[in-house]
Formats: structure tokens, sequence, C-alpha cells
């Protein structure tokens, strides 16, 4: 741009470039690095320089020896560092996340003066915010011998609704002002299956389970103030986990909304692919077929997300036979085998990419089976994604291998949910659990993600599990089930080449070949050659997207 | 652009220019013109060349003493031709407007036989509607002596229901097919206020009044193809009237999704200033705040519509005083004062442009009410539009003067309600009726449109009616309530300069100014010197958006 100015380009023409949607004209060189990329086809590639096209591409990977250009429009010095591809998480929730981390989080508070004391500050922080809400507090840490009441918060809090969730989510915590919006009196009788804690003959300001809902349903849903504010929230965490690119898992209307203007302001940082929350929302906001990319490659609505079961800890994966834990519930399917295929199909027949949700073996074997026969009809490149693919009948696991299906998994859920997934499904069931190795040696794509918010998006972690299936304390030694491991080169994949190509994203996105989009992380080791305790603990230093740096740790 | 690569522009300049989302890189000029423009203090400029910029701007207009630039990239001689600023439709349904268009015509059959052959080559000519909708048959017309029936229809389509409206609205025909999707059987009663036609006992395909509501239930909505092509059609249409520009006066969400998929896949040429149909769609749509000039000043939503009162010929229009053709009518408002005022409050303290339907006078003095006191609220630039403004009681007129009201008016009401106007309001009212000169007296802005699809979207037969109050046939001569005709050049303003600042779009719109966009129409004469008749008919050769052809006429 600078040299251009020089060569006499006359300013109608520079009129011109001032109204490209991301101004980013400088080429680029990023020198001296620990370079490394995979490809789609599963090579490594080391390299030295990285240099970038002005328009946010990679130029070309340079060697040691490779000629620098003369003047670029601006070099960094990476001195050593390493630089690898910006990672990609195949499945989280954006806007939960932004929610998640904007909510008043009151797990470390030790005492109730603590947590009065968080209220009072978090109120004080967020004056336009009509409700307060929260959650983590638990009054067995505080000693407190009794349940908090409304009183406590009111003291802090009276001008507005303030509704705190306990810890394990099985109570609520309102103050009056909570309560009066809701219309609770001495006289609301508690619900079944909920209590409404009292003091006397007057609602104390606790609600055990079901008795939560009579406040949850007056909590006014979020504004769009509040959605930019999750999302830039979001956005800020993923960038400094070193995400710069994520499937959102079911964007509804609202989501998608925010990410528009969002992009339309220039805002939009990180790049999402995105996947409808069912069908009518995939209509509405994507039309007769999936949206072009949009904001140089920054969004766009690839797919619809569906649901085949719930999840295990809840005991709604469907499973086979029974729970190993209760004898007579095998879990639940959601949808029957005809309206699982018509939903399927009406996603399809408009080339919209299915992406399913399905954790128990038996939610996993009707969906082979539905794209076994899908894929009669809808041929060509589908990618049908089956998100989690957590309990596979090991019967069934060849199945993954066919009509190139994608499992897209989550390292770090397998450490979370170990113990669990032992007692719900007894030693016999094991090896078709979390079986990221033996899914992939059918051939399947498999494509790693977080789950975001449901675990923490940070993929450093989730790449250390997914070489050793060990957790953070390195429980349990050597691996649970440890022939599931995957390799370091297999786990980076499942965050960038095959994350991409999960997304249909492949051909601009996921790895620095020349021509693809230049997003990258600068850290201080090279993962390939970490230990995995080191691999768990990184941090990104900086975090670049399109060319353009769009983190930097402090 | 082809100079730039002259002089030696690198390639990555070239590809950054190429990611431009209206590459509209060629500088031209438009000469020999007996060019025209309003400028937005109302100064009228004539030139004879038109220099445009790269990107689609008004460079310079020149005289036809002024130097030619030597090689502007493309040059078009017009050959004496008249050019003027684009026009701008203050008020019209963009959406409403292409449906409209797609729907099958019956109003010129004049026989059975003639609407069957119609019917039947629509349905092949749309073999992927799942409806074929209609509107405009009359059996009086036929000679048919009796209603038509369901087989009728059978006879040509019977593979799809069929369901066509006649031409007073008050009936609907249907086919076989559409009887059975409604659950229409001999069985089905009559409704309230509404007759099925029979055969026998059976229901013979005429229903009327309310009991077309029987099958207008079962049509579906459009999907997402529908909506696109219904734009394209539209935008084909508006085009092809010299309409650049067009207030879409309550774009729905669908509306709204539409907009933005041509946008996105660069099919939009026409501008639209949108007004979401009511808080919750602008809430929705545009979030936090009007959103920002989306695909180079094509789209933005910059307000909300709301409504106060119903129309005059159906007696919804909320006035003083009782009709004047029934004496127990005082028409309908919509809001009381609170609901009212609490709706504008919503959209005016985001920021929002507020534009509310007002047709009686009382509606009109409601809303002018309303203005007066969110003014002492809302400060500075709001540009509170009424829409329609028909008919003021004279003691109201000078408050459109006030806080720089819009009154946003269409012409052609005026000829197509006149008979109707004086049979609802009878004499003593006229004067306050479709008042142009005297609201625009008092100060304020007048803005004029065409409410398409109620009328015609052409502009050219609302410029005569405005400068004239005669209709097509010249009737009442000499023009009624001829004290309120305006000046040609108020007429032209009223669709060019006050239409774009009605809509906040003056900055960029409306005049063919250094730095505005250029829009304009090239025609066989200046509408400053044409007799009214002539004014009427005429006809567009060409309409220009941002410095590119988009019309022609063949």
């Amino acid at each position: 741009m600078r040299r251009s100015a020089k060569t006499g380009v006359k300013a109608a023409l520079l009129l011109a470039l001032a109204t490209l949607a991301a101004p980013a004209l400088a080429d680029g060189l990023i020198d001296n690095v620990d370079g490394m990329t995979l490809t789609g086809d599963g090579k490594l590639i080391r390299f030295n320089g990285l240099l970038i096209t002005t328009d946010g591409k990679v130029a070309k990977l340079l060697n040691r020896y490779d000629k620098r250009p003369e003047k670029p429009d601006f070099r960094l010095d990476a001195k050593g560092k390493a630089l690898i591809p910006g990672l990609i998480d195949a499945h989280g929730h954006v806007m939960e996340l932004g929610f998640s981390a904007l909510t008043l989080d009151l797990s470390d508070t030790r005492s109730l003066d603590e947590a009065q004391a968080r209220i009072a500050a978090y109120a004080a922080a967020n004056p336009a915010r009509p409700w307060i809400l929260g959650t983590g507090w638990n009054q067995e840490k505080w000693g407190l011998g009794r349940f908090p009441t409304a009183a406590d918060i009111d003291a802090v809090v009276a001008d507005r609704p303030v509704w705190l969730a306990r810890v394990d989510g099985h109570a609520g915590w309102a103050n009056s002002a909570a309560m009066k919006a809701a219309g609770i009196t001495a006289k609301t009788a508690s619900p079944a299956g909920g209590r409404i804690e009292k003091t006397g003959a007057a609602p104390s300001g606790v609600f055990v389970d079901a008795a939560r809902a009579l406040i949850d349903k007056v909590v006014p849903p979020p504004n769009p103030r509040d959605r930019d504010l999750a999302l830039v929230r979001a956005q800020e965490i993923l960038l400094g986990f070193g995400v710069t690119g994520i499937a959102d898992m079911g964007t509804t209307l609202d989501d998608w909304m925010t990410y528009r203007r969002a992009g339309d302001a220039g805002r939009l940082k990180i790049r999402i692919i995105s996947y409808a929350h069912g069908i009518d929302a995939m209509q509405t906001i994507a039309g007769p077929e999936p949206t072009p990319w949009l904001y140089d490659d920054r969004l766009r609505m690839v797919g619809v997300k569906l649901y085949s079961d719930g999840a295990l800890g809840s005991r709604g994966a469907w499973l086979k036979q029974p729970y190993a834990d209760a004898a007579n519930e095998r879990g639940l399917g959601f949808l029957d085998d005809v309206r699982l295929r018509n939903l399927m199909s009406r996603a399809a027949m408009d080339h919209f990419q299915v992406a399913v949700h399905a954790i128990g073996d038996a939610a996993n074997a009707q969906l082979l089976d539905a794209i076994d026969e899908l894929s009669e009809t809808y041929k060509g490149d589908r990618r049908w994604r089956i998100e989690h693919a957590q309990i596979a009948d090991p019967a069934d696991i060849a199945r993954f291998g066919r009509h190139g299906i994608i499992a897209s998994m989550q390292p770090v859920h397998q450490t979370s949910d170990r113990l669990m997934a032992e007692a719900r499904l007894g030693p016999a069931r094991l090896s078709g659990a979390y079986a990221w190795a033996s899914i992939r040696k059918t051939g399947a794509h498999l494509a790693f993600g977080s789950d975001t918010p449901v675990e923490s998006a940070n993929p450093f972690p989730a790449l250390a599990v997914a070489i050793t299936r060990e957790d953070a304390n390195g429980e349990p030694m050597g691996g649970w089930q440890p022939l599931e491991r995957v390799s370091r080169e297999t786990a980076l994949a499942g965050f960038t080449t095959e994350a991409a190509y999960a997304g249909f994203a492949d051909d601009r996105l996921g790895s620095l070949e020349p021509g693809k989009r230049a997003d990258f992380l600068l850290l201080d080791a090279n993962p390939l050659d970490l230990p995995p305790a080191k691999l768990r603990a990184m941090r990104v230093d900086e975090t670049w997207i399109g060319g353009q740096r769009v983190f930097v740790r402090k």
C-alpha cells in the first residue's frame, strides 16, 4: 500500500481500496520462526519464514536460505519462536461461551461476606444490566450452617433482581426483587419435584430443583447489546487460546444476527463456521442454500445441527443395552428413524451439511443407518458429521469409515467423563468409548473440538489429552484405554486440517499453504516437541488471523 | 484500473482489488446530456456531462465548455438525452411488490376458457411452485351466468392446489386439491360472515368473504427461494421505472434475510432504506442501533414502521368526527396514547428513526401530540416521519412544521381515492385532505412515494399527479383541490432530495453532487419541460446505480 502510493497510483484507486471490507493491505514477513504446518494430505512441513500477501493470505513458506523480499510492508523477527497454524475448534458454542464468561462467578468465594462483596462489585460494574445472574455459590464452603437468604443479597443489591445458581446447579438463590418479579409470595406452593425454602412462612430466597423454574421463567432474555458483549468476550477468550476458527454447533437466529452485526462493523475477527440450531433456523438464516463465506472468510452458515440423543451423565445418551448403573434405563432417542431421516433430508436436499449429535451406541447406530440410506440419494461430497460419537458399539465402528463420515470428537470429555462413563457403561462397553484411534483407523475423518463452554475452550490441554488419555493430574498413568491415544500429528490435524475439512473450509483454512488464509500462532515452543505436561500448559504468545495480529499475551 | 495496471501496480494489489464487494472500478464520463439535479437546499443545477469516480460516485458535473478527461475508463455519448437523479420512492413495500408480480393475474381474461388457458400456462411455467395463487377473475366479465367451480380448474390443474382471488377480493376460487388441503367437505359449515358456495350438497369451489379464511389458512408461506425470486422481480420492476432507491415500509425478518442474501451474492442493485415491521423485528434485525449502510450503500435498517390507524376505504382511518357516509363510525385508533408513545420511545431511545402510518385526522393529531412530547426527550436530528398524513384537521396542519417532521405522502392515492374520500369525508373536511402544498408551507419536509404494490411503482404518473391533481383521464380538469398542487421542482424533490432526507440518506443519495452516489436516469426528455400527459407517460431509457448501468429499455 505504501509503495503503491509512491508509484503514483491515483487517488481514486486508493479511494476504491479504502472500501475494502478488511483493509489488510500490507504484505509482510514473519521471519526467524520455528515454523510448522500439516498439509491437507497429512504431510508435515517445517519452515523458517512466512510471507504474507497484502490480503492476508500465505504467499510462501521460506526456508533458512530462501531469499527474503527486500522491502515488505512489515517484517516481524520472531526470534526463533514456534509458529503453527491457528487452531480450529470443530465443536463449540460461541455465544454460550460468551454468556457464561459474562456471568458472575462465585465459585471461589470462601464466605458469605466475600460473596456479598463480589455481588455488590459486579452490580456496580454492570449498572445497565437489568438482572444480575451468577453461579458457583456453595454455602458448605462458606461454613454458613444454613442456606443464604434473599436478605443476604438485599443488603448489597436491592434495586434489581439477582439470581444465582448453586455450584451443582440444583438450587438457585434470589433476592427480594427477583422473587417480586416472579410473583413469589408466602402463598406460592412448591412445585412437584422442587422446594421453596422458607423462613417461617415466607420464602427465604432459595429455590431447589424444579422450584428454580419459578424464577427462571421471568429472567429476561438477553438483549442485543448483551449479545454483542457476549460475542466480544467469547472472541477474546478464543483468540487468547489460539483458536482462530470455530464450528458453532447450533447457531440460533439471534446468534447469527449478533455475528452479522460484528461482521458489518468490522468487529468479527475469529472465523465462525456455523451450523444452524435446527432446520427452521437454517431456513430462516441461510435460506435456500448455505451462505457464501462472508467478511473475508470469517462467517458462513454451512449446515445444520441436529440431536439424536441426550448426554451420558444424565443418562440421556441412548444405549443399545441398559445402563450399568440403572438396569431399567437405556436413555432416550430424540427422533424416530423416519423423523431423523426427514430432517437430514431437508438439509441435504438444499446442500446443507448435516451434523448430528450422537452420544450413545444406539444413537450412533441409528445415525450410521440413516447416513447409509441418505448417501444413496445425496451423492457427492457431503461430509456427514457425527458430533461426539462418544459411545460406539465396537461392531459399528467399521461403519464410520463409509461415506466420508466425520467423527467430531472432544478429547477432554474423555478425561472429564472417565469415572462417570465407567459407572454408566460397565467394563464391557468401554472399548468403543471415546475410541479416537479405532474410529480414525476405519478411514473416517477425525476432527477435534472442545464443546466449550461445557469444557474449557483451551485446545492445548485437549492436545495433551489426545496423545495421553491422562487427565491434568496424569491419571490414570499411561492413559485410559491407551490404545485409543493418537499421535501428535493426528491430534494437531484434529484441531487444524481435519477441523477445517469438517467444516468445508479446507480450501482456505487449516494449514499454512500458499493461497490459504494466514491464520497462525506464535508460541514459546513447538507443540510437536513438548512433553505432554508442557503442551497442556502452553500459553499462546500471539494470535494472527488473515495476516493481522489479533491477540498478544500481556 | 486499467491505467493502474499500466503504471505497474503489483499483482498483489490487484488481487486485493478483486475482493471488492462491488467491483465498479472504472471511472467514466456520461457526456452530451441535458442534465439536471436538485441540491439538498433546493437549488436546480443543469449540466452537460457527468464524471463518475471509479467507485461509482459523482466526481464532477461538467458544463459544455469544461475540459473532459482525456481517457476515462468508459465514455457514453448520451446524444442529448435528459439525465436526472435516480428516483427514490419514500414509501413502498418491496417484497409485496415482488410477490404480487409473481402471482397469476386473471384481470384481463374475457372468458372462462381464457382463464383456464392462463391457469394451465402459469402452472406449466411454474412447476416447482406448490400452490398456484392468483387474482383478478370476474365471472361477470366472462358472461358465465354463474360462479366458476373447482371442476373448472381441476380440468386444467389437478396436481396441486390452486387458489384465486376475485377481482374485488371478496371471494376466492379453489380447485379440489386446495379444498382437500384445507379439509373442506360437504360437512364444512359456512363461518359467520362468510359463505361456502355449493353444488347440491358439495362445496362448489367458491368461498365468499369470511369463508375465504378456510383456504387462506392452509396456503403455505413462501419459502426462501420464492422470496429470492420475488425480490428479483421487484427489483426489475423498480429499476425499469427509474426507481434507484426505496424506503421499505415494514421489513419483516424474512424480508431482511432476503435482502441480505441478495447483498451477499452481489444481486442487490437497488438501494433499500429499511423500516422494520414493528419493534420486535427492529430489535431482532438491527439489534441495539440502526445498522450501518451495507453493500456500498444498498441496504440499511434505519428505523421502525408503526401503525396508528387503518385506511379510509374500509373506514379504518381514525377520524375526529363521524364518517360522512357512516354516521356511527369514526374508524379505529390502533394504539392508545401511552402505547404509541412507548413504542416510539423504544425505537427512539436506541436512535432508530420512527415512521408512523397515520391516515385519519384523529390519528394524525394523536401522532403530532406524541411527537410534541417525545421531542422533549429525544433531541437532535430525529426526522419523525408521518406516513400518508392523508387527512389532517386544518387546525393541525401548522403542527407539521415543528420538530423537523417529514410528511411522507403518495400523490397517486389522491386520484385513486378522490371519489371515495369525498364520500367518506363530505365537503367540509376536504381542505385538509392530501394537503401537500399546505403541509409543505408549514416548513415540514415533503417526501413522495407510491405505496407500491397498492399503487403502481412508476413514479412518473405520480409526478404528473403531484403537479396537476388530475387523474389519468385529466379529471377533474384543473385539478382536485388545486391549491394543493406543488411545483415541478417540489414534486421532483419529493422523489429525490426529500426522499433521501426522509431516510437519513441525503449525505449520499438523492442528488448528483460530487461525492454522492452516481444514481441517475437517462430519459428522452427533461421532466421539468414536459406537459403533464407526457410526463405521466415517460419511459426510462436507462437506469444507473453507483455508476453502473442496471436497466436498459429494450
